[in-house]
């Protein structure tokens, strides 16, 4: 609304400050809110995170997840309670304190992730065999008081995601649930046309209270990470600590085995660092609100016909269609849609009406086609989602470099990307890498490799083959 | 999950504890949270929500409504701008004042509601009339910190809503659309089976800020009301007092008309009380995650043909249809999803499917229907629905009761419902009413009828054909 139109940055000048004018301008978000890093997610930006809940809540239910929605405040006493958990969110808990001008004896923790209050209630709801698993999902808003410098989507001090809990009888059945549920995130990276790094964390960088976790990495295009949905398998840590139980079918009282996973509003950012270009976003067809914008090109006293076209090709088309047909010149409706990254424009002048055709210009590589028949649009879209994706898997490929020592680790590093080394395992190595080079391990091959030879950075003998690179 | 079933108390004994029972056994909200007034909505409830949600988000999208998120927080100081609108949730607002251990300088309210985050906004993104109108909807969760007894659904610490904030150039052009979001609760209200009775708030009793305020309220079986949606024309009362303005055509400076527009998750809590019987919830087909539940009669060595069956016929009917499979017994599912309140039972076992038919049972008559073509089962829910209205048209019309004086209001008040008076339109006579009675004047029809007479309560003469009633 009313914005200045155009990116005054290339990517290679400033990739920040290029990735702040994309999603402002590009309607995306807005960081003007009176609360530094919590943003406005506005239309443009929400509905691409609405598409991403529409796919991905139908994966999951086809699984037998179901929605729920739990208190937005944990009591301070209660999340005491899980001490480690804990430990890893105290420092950024947003504290509500009082009501009107009562004090709250117990003041209440903003939810930093719900573990804490969806277990109270598993513990209330789970007794017999009968009443596993359970498997709940929210969608919700949660609250993270970062201290460094937010990044809209990437690093906000508020955020949107879902965040899926179950629970299950057995461990076997737990973790074969979480390899489901680690396909459906597969299955949305094929959405998002990106190819991701799948790792398992080291084990100092797992989630606060997790057995093993597993995350996507995603390479944006200056060379860091960003990462994706994280699965969680919990084992029976936290329903050993608050004693969530269950009858067997032999009578035998067993805790429940526990996962956690979660995808949020990050992804936006992602899409947008990873696929953007000069002139803006570029969303892949799956995911875009808009798939074919259609700008009727218009000449005084030749509208009617050409408008007539549009619309009706907009009815036609098989695919999320928008007819701009707005005031603007023809050049600022080009330019805006490209920075909002719609994966197809389609230009109808008083010329195509009378060639019977429509030229379509694909967003990703600015291709122009000329189409006679308007039943290949869908068809070209399917195009283009494939060939971002063969791009992003390019990329990735491009951007894998091995190292033996410590010294290639850093100049490989220096290229960007991800870089292979052989670790021993230790939080040392990693620690001293990092605060040398700000490279940090990511991460093991979800794929597990076989480790060989000796540590890139100690030198003893390598334990994993494991992945180093610069995050976000 | 290992809850006891059916329901041990009838509405005519103790309303208030059958409701408790139903929402808690018919799995919609769990109370047993650990924070008094901030209950679970249980996966059945939260499902009901998601059709409500879809529904009303398709009414609205095709208004070209588009929905945005805006930040959880709000700061004191910026809320305490606008006094009047913030003198309304004052004593209701929770308040952060800490991240961590460091304390914040300007505190930060949870949202009781977004006026002032988003006209913060809506200030930066308008300046031209080309901006204009601006339709945002926000799905989020809210806070009023009640200090009352709380009520499931229909009076909670948190809940879910909608909230649409619109902005326009002109009085007419803001009170169109408003209209025209009325006809979509009202779309939304026939949804729900439910009849309510539409009214413009008294001027005392108006939303904060507010010019005007339209609501639906609703009769429920013990004769007090639940209100509904709410929506607000707010005028320039905003736009001036923060002055969200823009250039009109003629390159003048003009504030804008602004409107708000809400629906809550109180409306579970709303079909419940309103449609509910002894066994539980009776929900309108076209509200209920499930529409028909199929139930397959399983005899020891009869058990393939009679779930091929149930399966097939789940897939054939075109409604949103649910297979039993579980290993309780018939009689325990036929009581849990009475307690649910899903429309339509289909039970089949051996000797239906000898027969060629399934036999279906209606929740709201407990009409039992041969069914031999499955392609009537459609037809039944429709015939549901369009009963379930009629029967909730005719319940209003019964319990609309006139008085002319405050002892024949009174009177009519212990019949429960509305009752209908002349009201001169002061605050004092609906003050000194419901201080001796606890009904109140909740407002005067959306057609407006003409007063006559005098006001039964102060005999001056009569200014409006008021409503009154007790609320919850």
């Amino acid at each position: 609304m009313s914005e200045e139109l155009g990116i005054t940055v290339k990517r290679s000048e400033d990739f920040s400050r290029w990735y702040l004018e994309v999603v402002r301008k590009g309607g995306f978000i807005d960081q003007r809110s009176p609360i530094k890093g919590c943003d406005v997610i506005t239309p443009w930006g929400y509905a691409v995170w609405e598409i991403m809940q529409r796919e991905f809540d139908a994966m999951i239910k086809e699984k037998g997840v179901q929605n729920a929605y739990f208190p937005l405040f944990i009591p301070e006493s209660l999340i005491k309670k899980e001490e480690e958990h804990f430990a890893g969110f105290k420092a950024e808990a947003v504290v509500a304190t009082r009501a009107g001008d009562e004090e709250f004896s117990d003041p209440l923790v903003v939810r930093p992730t719900s573990e804490m209050i969806m277990y109270y209630m598993y513990k209330l709801w789970i007794r017999s065999y009968q009443d596993l698993p359970v498997k709940i999902n929210q969608w919700n808003n949660i609250v993270r008081w970062d201290t460094k410098v937010t990044k809209p989507f990437i690093r906000s001090r508020e955020f949107l995601w879902q965040e899926g809990h179950t629970a299950h009888a057995t461990k076997d059945d737990a973790e074969k649930f979480l390899s489901g549920m680690i396909e459906s995130y597969s299955k949305m990276y094929e959405l998002f046309a990106t190819e991701p790094l799948k790792l398992v964390r080291p084990k100092h960088d797992t989630f606060p209270g997790a057995g093993y976790t597993v995350v996507f990495d995603t390479l944006m295009q200056d060379g860091k990470v960003v990462q994706g949905p994280g699965s969680h398998f919990l084992g029976q840590k936290f329903s050993k600590a608050m004693d969530i139980s269950f009858t067997d079918e032999q009578q035998k009282k067993q805790h429940v085995w526990q996962t956690c996973w979660g995808m949020t509003t990050r992804q936006i950012g992602m899409l947008i660092m990873h696929h953007g270009d000069d002139h803006g976003a570029v969303l892949p067809p799956a995911i875009a609100p808009v798939q074919v914008v259609i700008i009727p090109i218009l000449f005084k006293g030749k509208e009617e016909p050409v408008l007539a076209r549009a619309r009706e090709a907009a009815k036609k088309i098989k695919a999320r269609c928008f007819v701009d047909e707005r005031s603007h010149s023809a050049g600022y409706k080009f330019s805006e849609w490209e920075l909002k990254g719609v994966p197809l424009r389609i230009e109808i002048g008083p010329k195509d009406v009378e060639a019977g055709h429509v030229v379509a210009v694909r967003r990703d590589t600015g291709e122009k086609i000329i189409v006679k028949e308007l039943s290949e649009i869908p068809k070209i879209l399917d195009a283009v989602q494939k060939s971002m994706l063969e791009k992003s898997r390019a990329f990735l490929k491009d951007n894998v470099r091995d190292a033996s020592t410590k010294e290639e680790a850093k100049k490989a590093l220096l290229r960007g990307g991800f870089v292979r080394v052989q670790w021993c395992g230790s939080q040392d190595c990693d620690r001293a890498f990092k605060s040398e080079t700000g490279g940090e391990i990511r991460g093991t091959a979800l794929r597990e490799e076989k480790p060989s030879g000796k540590c890139f950075c100690c030198s003893s003998v390598s334990k994993h083959v494991a992945y180093v690179a610069k995050a976000y």
